[in-house]
Parts: structure tokens; sequence; C-alpha cells
């Protein structure tokens, strides 16, 4: 841990404060950076864009791909205010930034309200037992498009 | 489960099955439905965007959010071609649809390289033991800005 990763978690710290001084979205900021260059900085924009989706890392990581012209974030760091909420955590493993600093923990985000325990808690229970209700419908047809995807042969990966 | 049912879940294979043909993403499509009428449909979108986390949920949610205004999908119900993955199970969550309909399960997906077993098996795991490095750094400060949120007497809470 060095200098400049506490200057690029300040920086994560101030985007969290400004966006909730600005009624932008809760308390959460994050930053991406690039060769030690910050590349884009995002905060919880939930409340003024009406985009349940929007918490700081998802907005700073769909700016930094943008900025970067890729869906993958290799060799790239995120620094985030808070420790990301298990939808959050699934956009980085999808990203693959190569490594993440948190400043609060999800103890400390429970603390005010924003209770992530609760989708933890869910995402290991068997889909039919979850609180929001799962059911499978037309598996048979939905694979179909799945061998289409295989036998394709100008398919991109990711 | 009824004949609308059916009819949703097809549009979502069709959306998901265009959505491929179209070299727009992978082959997985999602339709958010309230009160009998489709608001959004979404395909996977992650290589023509260059956004990883455009899933075909996450950007049928999105959709619909902004058709209706708001970060919460009361009495919508959403379909989906395949058993969402982590983060789109956590985005599913956060935006609280009452149901969730699915087409091909999350084996069907590992079956032609679309594992998300991986980001599950590392949502368990301790902060500490993941294969990005998570690093807790400046608590303290992060911590403040939590605080002037308690404290705020115009938040929006979500």
């Amino acid at each position: 841990m060095t200098e400049r990763d506490k200057y690029f978690m300040g920086r994560a710290i101030t985007v969290a404060q400004q966006g909730m001084t600005s009624n932008t979205g809760g308390p959460f900021g994050a930053v991406v950076v690039k060769d030690d260059q910050i590349i884009a900085e995002g905060c919880n924009s939930v409340t003024s864009t009406n985009d349940p989706t929007a918490h700081a890392e998802v907005v700073a990581i769909r700016k930094a791909c943008a900025e970067l012209k890729t869906f993958q974030l290799d060799n790239c760091i995120l620094y985030t205010s808070c420790e990301p909420c298990p939808m959050c955590l699934g956009a980085i493993y999808w990203a693959r930034p190569m490594k993440v600093f948190y400043g609060c923990t999800k103890e400390d985000a429970a603390a005010i309200n924003f209770d992530d325990q609760f989708i933890y808690d869910e995402i290991d229970k068997k889909i039919d037992a979850r609180q929001i209700n799962f059911v499978g419908l037309m598996r048979e047809e939905a694979v179909k498009v799945f061998e289409q995807w295989e036998a394709k042969t100008d398919r991109t990966t990711y």
C-alpha cells in the first residue's frame, strides 16, 4: 500500500461525499486507476437516475470501460469507499480489475441501513427457496439458443 | 404458470436469439412485464457496448426503470432466458420485481462456457481469500461520509 493508493482512496471518499451532498444518490464513491492515472470516477446514482444498478462501482466500471474501449479492466485497480455489495462484486468479477481497495466494511454499511447481508443470504439459498420467487419455464426452447451459440462461427466471447 | 407467462418467456428467448444473431452480445434475453404488458426488453450487450455489466437482465431492468421513472420494479415480473448470474441476482434484489421466470439453468450456461459458479464460490470466500485481491484502506476517513449520510435531513433512501 503506497501513498498513491491513499490518494486514490481519498478521491473515492471525496466522490462519495460529493454524490451524497448533491443528492445524486447514496454515500458511495469509486475510482478506477490504470498506470497510476484515474480513468474513471463514479458515485452512487440510483435515486437521481432511476437506475437500481447505478452503484458507485458499477458506474465507475462502465465509465472506465467506455474510456478504455474494452469490456475488461486489465491491469486496473478499483478504489471504492465501501466494500462492494453482491451485485457490484459480480460486476467486478466480470470486469476483472487486478485489485480492489475498499474503505468502509459491509458492517459499516449495514449500520446505516444499507444491509447487503440479505442479498448474500438469498444468493446462497436454493433457487426455489428464495424470497423472490424463481420459477423455471421452457428450458427446452431456451437451450436451443445456447446450441446455436455453440455452433456460431463469428461469436465474440467474453 | 399461464399461457401469458409462456408468451413472455418466448419473447425473452427470441430477444436472446436476436441479440446473438446481430452480434450484440451473448445468447441471453430478458423481458420485464407489468400489468400483463411488456415494459422493457434487453439482450446481452457486453461486447457491442464495451459494458461488462450489460447482461440481459441488467439491460432490461435499467430500461424498465427508465420507462417507469422509478428505481423499484414493484409488481413487475422478470422473464429471463437463463438463470441469473450473481451480478444479475444482486440487481434483481435491488430492483425488487415480485417474481422471476428463467429458461436455461446455470448448468446449461456452464456447458457453453458461461460459468458463474466461479463467482458464486468467490462471493462465499472471506474477503481476504479471494482470487481478486481485496484490501481495506482508510476505513476511518470513509466512515465519516456514512456519518454525514446519517445526519443528512434531505436524503432519499432506496
